[in-house]
């Protein structure tokens, strides 16, 4: 039986009767897919049981951003966990940012360039929450999509720089049959758009075969980039091969890389990423 | 028997063999007086156990700042608490700020003005190495002096913001017979300004009558700011009249007020502050 709570006072006492089992806990913002449950199965390999958070969280939205339009579907989002975990947590905003909030983290390392060139706010916001949701919970593990790549990376910055006493664990993006990675906001996409989505995946493959095979890693993130135009995208934000770790830039393929991308199709920003 | 530790992981394997009784702990930058050991008696009324960290924080000095001056007496410390704590937490700045550190937790609300107009590098410092010190020691209570009264009430938002389940417990400023807050850079003053720095608690009962008496703070201020210049302060940084929860600017004293000070001996800054 999934117990469902709102407030911190609740998740805790509701945790006090489950410890001393290891607790896993999978942040979300809820428009659950198989995503996001296989984030839910990989924590129970490391937990007893499992706290699921889902808050759409305002802070990482900047005012032009989808806040409203983002789906909510919290019937559906409960079935779709079903037994798989022990809580769930879904706080309103007045629970996570009372009246008088004023604190802010801001992690440094990873977070810079990519999405932050972007989305200036959304780390930030991403760090404080996260920081807010894992204390509230306090658990042994913690499971992020390796979807949100460089989001994982500054999780596990933060965490380490404020020692809390969690390990985070990365899990591998869920694909669609033609590529596509899993996402709530691929819900936003026409049946034109769907078919132009599936592209970015394919377009990220070759970008690898290409910077494997010539080494020019700016010539294959260049021919990428033209073929996301070429493939229908509307705005293509960045395709850029980094440091696997750190997100560093790289000229060469020395130490493990990873070829991250975020580009528009419609109004739906897409973002992807894998392993070179 | 005081147990010392250096490093997180030490603290967290002693704190856990004296789990679940309750854990206080006093933060201080060492250089221990009475004042600090009220602290730790003020955390025994509280908790079974009390961890005293003593750690000059270097995020919180400027670089013109008394760092490297700053009082360094660990065996004078330890005698001073004798048996009052169960753990003294002594970590290296290596052990707090590991190689590629990069998070910081900036503390809107009270710390807007006063310290901040004189060391806008300080709340961050502070509310970063605070945030990190419970975290590693996770205890039911924390205990900070109102001496540092601003300090008291951004630590006091920082836990109430992130949710920390720590309660934080202002403890009462110890003074010497002549008025002077106790403080460990009451070491820097020459026999001449430990004269002049005397007259700070005075001037600032004197400034609490006439607000009381006239109603009008501005004018209080003012003349205080002049008193502490003709006592022979080297420079005044602020006396303020400020509501004694959010330090707000108040014009009347219709709620608890409090007046808080800042200003130069010689090179050495103090600063006292008192309910109203």
């Amino acid at each position: 039986m999934t117990q469902v709570v709102t407030t911190v006072a609740e998740l805790r006492a509701a945790l006090a009767l489950l410890k001393p089992a290891r607790i896993g806990m999978v942040p979300t913002m809820g428009a659950l897919h198989d995503g996001h449950v296989s984030l839910v199965t990989e924590a129970k390999k490391h937990a007893d049981h499992v706290v699921v958070s889902i808050f759409v969280n305002p802070t990482q939205f900047a005012p032009n951003e989808d806040f409203d339009a983002y789906p909510r579907t919290l019937d559906a989002d409960l079935k779709k966990l079903g037994d798989a975990a022990a809580i769930v947590f879904t706080p309103t905003a007045r629970e996570m940012y009372p009246e008088g909030f004023a604190t802010t983290i801001t992690v440094g390392g990873p977070s810079a360039g990519l999405e932050t060139d972007f989305r200036p706010h959304f780390f930030a916001g991403v760090a404080t929450v996260v920081a807010k949701l894992l204390i509230a919970a306090l658990p042994d593990i913690a499971v992020f999509g390796e979807k949100d790549y460089q989001q994982l990376l500054v999780v596990k910055q933060l965490v380490r720089d404020l020692g809390l006493p969690i390990r985070i664990i990365g899990a591998p993006t869920l694909r669609e049959a033609d590529g596509l990675a899993l996402s709530s906001r691929n819900a936003y996409l026409s049946a034109d758009e769907r078919k132009i989505a599936a592209s970015l995946n394919a377009i990220l493959k070759d970008a690898i075969a290409t910077a494997r095979s010539t080494g020019n890693l700016r010539a294959a993130e260049a021919t990428a980039i033209e073929a996301l135009w070429n493939a229908g995208f509307a705005h293509v934000d960045y395709i850029a091969i980094r440091d696997a770790e750190s997100l560093d830039h790289v000229t060469a393929l020395e130490r493990p890389a990873r070829i991250l991308a975020a580009a528009k199709v419609g109004k739906t920003r897409l973002i992807d990423n894998m392993a070179i």
